[in-house]
């Protein structure tokens, strides 16, 4: 591979020491780059299968071109994704990009697409392996499809860099020499979208869109109808969305456009309608179709009182068949979620009829029910061109091997479907809207666990995972915040080899990847600095940031468990914060390095910190006594003060005598930081235990 | 008026003090709200006509609803504007709003319009008139046309404000009892709008007529033609934008959707064409329409040759002819602009067959000719039904009183055309592209200066004014922070009594109302984020913010003297930061309240100020010494130190004695700082002069 010397110096960055890291496929991923003494690698998120780093870059400027070569280039998706590198690539940089095709001996990035996909729509295990060779002369991008380019320039994307100041840098952009041969482990990484609890507009679903894309995920499962609503334009029955919607569902040209866009950037569209349960939304227009008498209504509170449909009618099932074949003609896709999940026995045990068709049909229970009810809704999915994929409660033996469980509940039934000849997607683990953090996801393995003891053919039936990120508890304004980065973090599960498992190289990437994903407008940092202006009002809402930064939601059901419903206004700062708090695991990270070898520098940092968290409480307490909003956060201002006291008191207790009475005080004040008011918790309550205990 | 007391207590709050201030219309508006011990008033901008406060408030919550009567509420705006207002509120509000417009009677806000506009287009002096009046039972909004509901929608949104906690108070939001009777002092208040230097895409257009409606703007002054692009399809001459705009230019599909877009939120739309000089991206296409012999080229960089169009030829005027005739056609406003500024007469001079021309037409010069030429386009326009408007420049005694003359020379010419007959509209004092201080616009008045001089007739003449925003050193990245907020500031001035004046209210009123503009998706603080964030690169962002918080970039056109071009990244640390610190000018004014009186505590509060920013630069040196984009700013971060110990040695020389050859060192530090560095300066300079040469 040519070096930097051989080449005009402008632009050309020499780095300090050769690095040349080759790195084989499934070898010896994990390498925690914190811990070497080298430069950080390049922020790419999902890591690639291999990457070699050479010294030097390519320069770029505003002469920028990109070539199109190879019998696949002529597909639509090529020149639509260089035209969008094109916009975004001038974003990143400021550049006055000109969108310039030109002939791929001259471009900076030059693409090869060596075959077209033979099959629309975009099929489940189609292509998506790529190679990426950036050396003196350019910038080289081949795949075998055109999915493998929209893979490969998102990498293209996340190795753009500014160039370090050194002796005869230009100031501005470069891609670093490398070369990356990549491809996914799984051919189904996704993302479970619920558009219904609240309901997210279009232009929210594109742009999630695009953040899926740009981290190589490839499905957005649409989560299109629940209790709370019904979301998607009938024409067939158009009372649906009229009585099931509160006005917002997506029109049919909406889901058009939506799966076209997806579509463009190589996502396939999967749309769940959620049946026999979690269907209250259907049953205001359609109370015939309810396995109690009617009459039904949208779910807006929690509590308020839910429908199931009723499968022993024949009327259903003409109708899933109509609506189904409706759908089936709007969503591409080959596979179609018919959801399965949560169906309440009662709705069926308390209906004499329902009873009698139980035991007229020999079906044991209500279970059984549902599983001759899924039976049914298999075959008229089959006649309509579809797949049925449905979450865990649809397993069941009699069922086709060409339908796909998806995994809510855990692993197990993963493994119990892979053994039974079923192929699955894992969700447990990867549920967003339960507030954990990235490094919990980031654990979870769609082929350990339970699922580690199959055998390999049974293993590949696992096609992968998706997200979850139900919206209860959330809306369009903070879906980004909710989504991302932590998806990024389950999206490098999803596609990178195995062996990537390193969580402190996934936090050092996962931050820049965070920042890169801003530029395509995702708002996840831009939303809940406006959420928290609010709650500021007319005060400085500098202050409120820094004590945010060290708050968190609560984890998992625990939020849930104090009521929600569509009309509860979500705009506390509960609401306002990220689920994780880097603040906090930096400051969690930083008391374990001092606990482990303990040292003056580093107790006056861990003091210094702690002091200006105190410090900000000044400011923050007039803002939460003024904003009526911010008064239920006032008893978490008393807690972080009691905290930040009870940590200084013990990094000086490790050297000044302890008072007699301390350490039952002081770990009482850490017990009482768990009381989680405005259900906020404060995550650096565990660091400070740690101090606490260590105090002698 | 109605109490809170007889209303239930949920969301009524009742202010500590009574608090009614009425304020006649040309009374004593210009009150320092600072300066009085009461609370600060609502951060409306422009400040209305006439405005009295009660106590109490409308409760905002889930169930807001919109009702509208009177025969005007049939006019497709009101509708539109009130469907914008559930989107807005919720954003403003967090509150879950489903969009009901209910019978008035029961509505949270009741808009009643009078009568309907009688002539669509929009037309200049078009009723803009509302009253609001918010009490106990609601939020009256009543206009006698739809302009005036949509300007009033905007001070009720200006109005929400976070419930103060209270006892009794119901965390969210509320309207504040007030009495307001509101109309703009000039009918044409307006934003001129270069998309030629660089190319604004529709998205950005149509979020500029956000934020001029959202302050109470009418006109958009779109200056779609110059040197560096021709931005706009013609269907008759293709070639124009095909030769003449890079590919950036609007369809024709565009211009009609951002003329939609703009009269639903009560914007006129005024196309420029910038004829006969400023015309080198006309001249590619059709060189022979050219002065000089061609070839003819779009200008890219400063410096490159120029065009100006021939009037000496008949084929000119059959080319405008039909150009403008279609443009008349797209464009609906009845004012149509065709520039007329900066001509350079040596196009002319040297060419020897248009030298004869001026002589056989018994034209005095260059000027004269341009003359003959603007006289020739007013027939051509007038034939199309248009009304000409143009810069200073085209005054000339042989038009029609109907044409209207844009000042951007300064007020003598506007004065000028008022005395000879012609209407006009001031823009000089408003260029934003200036990088001047809000208050330095708002000073500026259309009918002050050399138009104070004028009779009351002649005064009327005086339309308003625009704003103006030229393109050369900025770009649709950075467009809104050019904007934002300091076009609020002139807003007010075109908009609010002539007695509204107080800079310290003004400043007080901007900052609330920058936030209050982002709810509509305006960038000016988010982008800059962003570029400051592509600056840091993989380095944490906060120290840059605050050093960066304390510049700004230097004024006028010394910046521009440095070289421009359309192909020159913007993406330096001066493009990064907002025209005006706000971190300095509080500064600046703490300093002056120091001197004023100086004691003990404001000497600390000055020290703990600099000492912060000289402590940030710990963080922030190895920053700029890290990224290429940065090392030019490292001067001025040497410049931040020597100010800030300059000051913080001048503090402390008041009471300590002073080394012998401190101040002529101290002041040559300063001066040092006036060097602008990388287009940077540090506007806390001037206070930390005043502060050496305090000392004795």
């Amino acid at each position: 591979m040519p070096t930097c010397g051989s080449r005009k110096p402008v632009g050309c960055v020499i780095l300090k020491r050769v690095r040349t890291l080759s790195i084989a496929l499934l070898g010896m991923l994990a390498l925690d780059f914190v811990a070497a003494a080298q430069p950080p690698p390049p922020p790419l998120m999902p890591w690639p299968a291999s990457i070699t780093f050479s010294p030097g870059a390519v320069p770029l400027d505003a002469k920028f071109t990109i070539g199109l070569s190879g019998v696949g280039a002529a597909d639509p998706r090529v020149k639509a994704a260089a035209l969008r590198t094109f916009d975004r690539l001038a974003r990143q940089t400021g550049l006055p990009l000109l969108p310039r095709i030109v002939s791929p001996d001259h471009a900076t990035l030059r693409i090869v697409v060596e075959a077209r996909d033979h099959r629309p729509p975009q099929q489940l295990g189609d292509d998506e392996q790529y190679s990426l060779q950036v050396s003196e002369a350019a910038i080289r991008l081949t795949a075998g499809a055109p999915l493998g380019v929209l893979r490969g320039l998102e990498t293209v994307l996340q190795l753009v860099r500014q160039n370090p100041a050194e002796a005869g840098a230009t100031p501005g952009f470069s891609v670093p020499f490398v070369e990356i041969h990549d491809r996914p482990r799984f051919p189904w990484r996704g993302l479970s979208l619920d558009v219904s609890r609240h309901f997210i507009p279009v232009e929210g679903v594109k742009r999630t869109i695009d953040g899926l894309a740009a981290v190589k995920l490839n499905v957005l499962h649409w989560h299109l109808s629940d209790d709370q609503g019904f979301r998607v334009e009938s024409r067939r029955y158009p009372r649906l969305q009229r009585l099931g919607s509160d006005g917002l569902f997506y029109t049919q040209a909406d889901i058009r456009d939506v799966v076209a866009y997806a579509r463009d950037r190589g996502v396939r569209v999967v749309p769940e309608f959620d049946v026999p349960g979690h269907a209250s939304s259907w049953l205001p227009a359609y109370p015939s179709l309810g396995s109690r008498p009617g009459p039904f209504a949208i779910v807006h509170e929690r509590g308020d009182p839910t429908g199931v449909l009723d499968p022993t009618k024949e009327a259903t099932y003409r109708f899933l068949d109509a609506f189904f074949g409706e759908m089936a003609a709007l969503f591409p896709d080959p596979y179609f979620h018919i959801g399965g999940d949560e169906v309440d026995p009662s709705e069926w045990n308390e209906q004499p009829r329902i009873v009698a068709f139980i035991k007229r049909h020999h079906l044991a229970d209500g279970k059984a029910l549902q599983g001759y009810f899924n039976a049914r809704l298999e075959k008229i999915l089959a006649l309509h061109g579809k797949r049925m994929v449905g979450w865990d409660e649809i397993l069941q033996p009699d069922l086709p091997k060409s339908i796909v469980i998806q995994s809510w509940r855990g692993q197990k039934s993963l493994a119990d479907a892979a053994r039974a000849g079923y192929r699955g997607l894992l969700s447990a683990g990867y549920y967003l809207d339960l507030m954990q953090p990235a490094s919990q996801h980031y654990a979870v393995d769609p082929l350990q666990g339970e699922t580690a003891g199959l055998s390999s053919e049974e293993q590949k039936r696992i096609l992968g995972g998706e997200a979850a990120m139900w919206e209860e508890l959330a809306t369009a304004e903070d879906l980004d915040a909710k989504l991302w980065p932590r998806l990024a973090a389950i999206a490098e599960r999803l596609w990178s080899p195995e062996s990537v498992t390193g969580v402190a190289s996934m936090y050092q990437r996962l931050e820049p990847i965070n920042h890169w994903l801003e530029w395509l407008g995702l708002t996840q940092r831009s939303n809940l600095r406006l959420m928290r202006q609010r709650l500021a009002g007319v005060l400085p809402v500098a202050p409120l940031d820094a004590f945010a930064a060290i708050l968190e939601p609560v984890k998992g059901y625990e939020r849930h468990r104090g009521g929600y419903g569509s009309s509860m206004p979500l705009n506390h700062l509960v609401d306002a914060i990220p689920p994780e708090s880097d603040a906090a695991r930096d400051f969690n990270n930083a008391v374990d390095r001092y606990l482990a070898a303990p040292n003056p520098a580093g107790a006056e940092a861990l003091r210094q910190q702690l002091a200006g968290w105190s410090r900000n409480l000044a400011p923050v307490r007039p803002m939460l006594l003024a904003n009526s909003l911010l008064t239920e956060d006032l008893p978490v201002a008393d807690e972080v003060a009691a905290l930040c006291r009870a940590g200084t008191e013990a990094l000086s207790y490790r050297t000044a005598a302890v008072p007699p009475d301390w350490k039952p005080r002081a770990l009482a004040a850490v017990k009482d930081a768990s009381k989680h008011y405005a259900g906020l918790l404060i995550p650096i309550a565990p660091a400070i235990q740690k101090l606490v205990d260590a105090v002698p």
